[in-house]
C-alpha cells in the first residue's frame, strides 16, 4: 500500500487532493494530505490495479528481499574457505581478510549503495504498470549479478575484464533507472494522453482524463519502512545460512553409523553435539539483534541518511555472523584457535550491536523531528531502550575480557551464553520496571521534580548487567 | 501496521470502538471500523509501542521471511546431489526421488502447514509485547530446525530418533503458541489489571483501565498480506540461490587461467557460458513466474483456505527451480541426459505455472467475494489476467512437445527462449489491448451486447503465443 510510505499528514484542500489523484504515476509533492481524506480514496485504488497500475508496494517488498540477500550472500565464499586445523588461524585469517571479507563488505556496500538508488526512483514513482515492473526484474537481474563481478576483480586485480564487466552492469542498472523515470513519469503522460485520445476518438466517447507532470520531492529522508524491510531480509537470511549449513553437513552417513556407533544414531548425533549448540547459540543472536532493531525502530518516526547508514554498517556486521559460526564450531577442540574465534565473534557482535546503539544516539540528536513524542530523554520507555540497546554491546564485552582471564574457556560456554541472553532481556525488563516504581516513588516522597531520574536509571542498569 | 491485516469496514458505533481500544492484545471480533474512525487511531498507537505494546506488523513479516527461507532451503540438498555424467539420470533420479526430493516436498508442506497455524494465532493476537516477541523467535528456531529433523527421519527410516525429535519439535512449538493464546490472551488482561491496580495504590492514583476479553474470529480468510509476503520470501531466495552457486563456483583459478587459458581471463569465462545462461534463464522465469502471481494477487481481495493450498503447491513447484537449473547446467553437452533434463524443466515450470492459473479459477468460483469488483469474467481486465496466467503453461507445454520434435534440441535453446518470454509478456499486453480495441469497435456495430467477446479474446489470445 502506498499508504505506508506516507509522511505524517498536513491538511490539503479537497482540489488538491484530485489533482494529485489525477496523475497516478507520479509522487507528487504535494500529497502529504491526511489518512481520512485522500489517502484512503488512493489505497482503495492503489490496490484495484484499475487501467493496468498498481500500487509498487509489494514489488518494492520483493526487491528489498532480493537485495537483502544478495548484499548477504557473499559471506559464503569466506565460511567456506577451507581452513586446516593445524594452521594458525591468524595466518589463514589474514589469507581471507586480503581478498574474500573485502569482497563481502565492498559488494555489500555497492549493493546497499544500488538499493539507495532504488529507494529514491520509488520515491518518484508511486504506482506502477507492467512494463515498468518487468524493467525493475531485469534490474534486480543486474544487481544480483554485481556480486560476481566483484568476485572476478577480486580473484583478478590486474585483468581489467572484473571492472569492466562492473561497470557495464552499474551503467545499464543507471540506464534502466533513467529510462524509468525520464520515458516513464515524464514523457508517458503525453503518450498515454495521446492513445487515450486516439482510442477515445475511434470509440466515439470524449471523455479525456487530466495528465499532471513530474514532481520531485528531494527533501523526503530515506523511507523507514524499506530499511526495516531490508533489515528483514537481512536478518532472516543469515538466521537460514546457519540452518542450510547444518542440513547439508550434520546429517550422519548411514554406513559410518553401522560402523563406528554400532548402529546406534543417538551416539553419532552426540558426536555433532556443538555444532547443534553453535547453531541455537548463533539463531538465538541473531534473533535478539533483529527483536533490539525492531525495539528501536518502532520508536522511530523518521530515519535520516545518517542512521541509514549506521544500519548499513550494522548490518553488513550482522552478516559477517555466518563466518564467527563457522569459525567457533570449526575449531571445537581446546586449542589457541578456539579463544581466538571466540574472540572474533565477540568483535563481530559488539561492533554490530554498537552500531545499533549508535542509530539511537544520532535519533536522540534531533530528538523532536526523529523519536515519538512520549519517549522523551530520560522517560520511562527511554530507560528501557537503552537497557536494551547496551545488553549486548556489554555482553560482548564481558565476554571478550573472560577469555583473557578465564583460563578454561571454550566454546561450549560461549554458546550457552548466547542462549541465556534472551533471559536477561527478560529479566532486564522486570529489573528496570521495578527500580522505576521504586525510585518514582522514593523521589516523588523526596522531591517533586522527576529530572534527577535519569542518572538513577543509568545506574541501575548498568548494576544490572554485570 | 495492523491496519494492513483488517477486513473492509462496517460502520460500527463509536462506543465499541473505544471498548475494543481498551483490550490492545486481542484482535477483536468486532474489529471492523472502518480506516476513518477507529482505525487511524489504533494505528497511531500501534505505531508508537506505548506502555511496552507493540504493532505485530513487523514481527510478522520477519516471520514470513524465516519460514520461506526455511521452507525452500531443502532443495539444496537435493541439488547439491553429484550425478555423475556418464550415469544415466533416470538411474540417479529413482535415487534423488526416494528420499531428498521426498524430504524438500515433505518438509516445504509441514513448514507451511506450522505457517498457517502461525497465521492463525496472529489473528487472534492483535499486538505484542517483548514476552510475546522473543517467545515468537523460540518457535522460529523451532521451525527451522524441522527440516533437520525431517532428513534424519528421511536417511534413518528404522531409527524412531528422527521421529521422536521431530515430534518433540512440533510440541513445543505447539505449546509456546497454546501458552501464548491461554496466558498471555486470556490470562494477561486479569494480571495486568490486578498490576495497575497494585501500582495505582502505591502511587495514589486512581485511574484503572478497563480490560475486555478474550475474542475468537475463526471465519476470518487465510490473511492475504501474509500470503503475499510468504511468497515473496520463497520467490526471492529461489532467485539468489541460483546466483549463489554461480558465484561460488564460477570463478576461475588465478593458476589454472594462467596455464590454460595463457593468462587470458575473457576466455576462460567463454567456458562458463552455458552457465551464465541458465543463470540468466532461471532467473528471467523466478521474476516472471512472480510478476504473474504479483498481477493475480492484485486482482484478488480476499484468499480463501483452498487458494491457499493451491498457492503452496505452486511454491513448491517454484522451489524445485533450482533443481532444474542444476540440471540443465549439468548436462551441457549434448547428451540423452541433457533432454531429459530440458524436459524436467519444462514439466516443473508447466506445474507451479498450472497451479497459478489454478487460484486464479478457484477465485473465479466465487468472482463477487474474491475478486476486485470491475475484474468481471469476460470483461478487459480478465483477458489480461487470462493472457498472462496462461502464457508459461503453454510455453513450457510447447517447449516439452519440442524436445520431441526437433533432433537438435540443447539447453542453450531452452534457456534463450527463457529469457525472450519476457518480450511476449510485452508484446502480450499491446496485442490483446488492440484485439480488444479493434473486437469492441466491431461488435459495437454489429450487435449492442458484447458477452460473445470473452471466447474471442481466448482465440486471439492462444493465436498470440503460438
Amino acid at each position: 500500500m502506498s499508504v505506508l510510505r506516507r509522511g505524517n499528514g498536513a491538511s490539503v484542500e479537497e482540489e488538491e487532493v484530485m489533482e494529485v489523484e489525477a496523475s497516478p504515476l507520479v509522487r507528487s509533492a504535494t500529497a502529504d494530505e491526511p489518512l481520512q481524506s485522500g489517502g484512503s480514496r488512493r489505497r482503495e485504488r492503489g490496490r484495484s490495479a484499475h487501467g493496468g497500475l498498481q500500487s509498487s508496494h509489494r514489488l518494492l517488498a520483493y526487491s528489498d528481499a532480493l537485495i537483502s540477500i544478495v548484499a548477504t550472500v557473499m559471506i559464503l565464499p569466506v565460511c567456506h574457505t577451507k581452513i586446516r586445523t593445524d594452521q594458525e588461524l591468524e595466518e589463514s585469517l589474514q589469507q581471507l581478510l586480503a581478498t574474500k571479507i573485502a569482497v563481502y563488505i565492498m559488494t555489500f556496500l555497492i549493493v546497499t549503495v544500488a538499493w539507495a538508488s532504488h529507494i529514491r526512483l520509488f520515491q518518484v514513482i508511486e504506482q506502477i504498470d507492467d512494463v515498468l515492473a518487468l524493467l525493475n526484474l531485469a534490474c534486480m537481474m543486474l544487481i544480483t549479478f554485481l556480486p560476481y563481478t566483484f568476485s572476478l576483480m577480486a580473484s583478478f586485480p590486474d585483468d581489467k575484464l572484473g571492472i569492466l564487466s562492473f561497470c557495464v552492469c552499474a551503467i545499464i542498472i543507471g540506464l534502466i533507472q533513467a529510462y524509468a523515470v525520464l520515458a516513464l513519469v515524464i514523457f508517458l503522460p503525453y503518450i498515454t494522453q495521446g492513445t487515450q485520445w486516439c482510442g477515445n476518438k475511434i470509440k466515439g466517447q470524449k471523455e479525456i482524463q487530466r495528465v499532471s507532470f513530474y514532481t520531485f520531492h528531494p527533501n523526503e529522508p530515506l523511507s523507514k519502512e524499506r530499511i526495516e524491510a531490508f533489515s528483514d531480509g537481512v536478518f532472516a537470511i543469515v538466521a537460514t545460512l546457519l540452518i542450510l549449513d547444518i542440513c547439508e553437513d550434520n546429517v550422519p552417513e548411514p554406513k559410518e553409523v553401522a560402523v563406528k556407533f554400532h548402529g546406534k544414531l543417538f551416539e553419532a548425533l552426540i558426536e555433532y553435539g556443538p555444532e547443534f549448540l553453535a547453531y541455537f547459540g548463533s539463531f538465538v543472536t541473531v534473533g535478539l539483534l533483529w527483536f533490539v532493531h525492531h525495539s528501536l525502530f518502532l520508536y522511530i518516526t523518521k530515519s535520516t541518511r545518517l542512521m541509514g547508514l549506521l544500519n548499513t554498517v550494522s548490518l553488513a556486521f550482522i552478516g559477517g555472523l555466518p563466518l564467527a559460526f563457522q569459525l567457533t564450531h570449526e575449531f571445537a577442540a581446546k586449542s589457541h584457535n578456539e579463544i581466538e574465534a571466540i574472540q572474533i565473534s565477540c568483535v563481530i557482535i559488539f561492533l554490530a550491536s554498537l552500531f545499533q546503539f549508535a542509530i539511537w544516539v544520532a535519533a536522540l540528536h534531533n530528538e523532536k523531528e526523529n523519536l515519538h513524542h512520549h519517549i522523551h530523554y530520560g522517560g520511562k520507555e527511554h530507560a528501557f531502550m537503552f537497557a536494551k540497546l547496551s545488553l549486548y554491546p556489554s555482553v560482548a564485552f564481558i565476554t571478550f575480557c573472560l577469555t583473557y582471564i578465564l583460563s578454561r574457556f571454550s566454546t561450549e560456554i560461549f554458546h550457552l551464553m548466547q542462549i541465556i541472553v534472551p533471559f536477561a532481556f527478560v529479566l532486564l525488563r522486570i529489573i528496570v520496571r521495578i527500580a522505576l516504581v521504586i525510585l518514582t516513588w522514593l523521589f516523588s516522597r523526596l522531591k517533586p521534580r522527576t529530572s534527577v531520574l535519569n542518572e538513577e536509571e543509568e545506574s541501575v542498569i548498568s548494576g544490572n548487567e554485570t
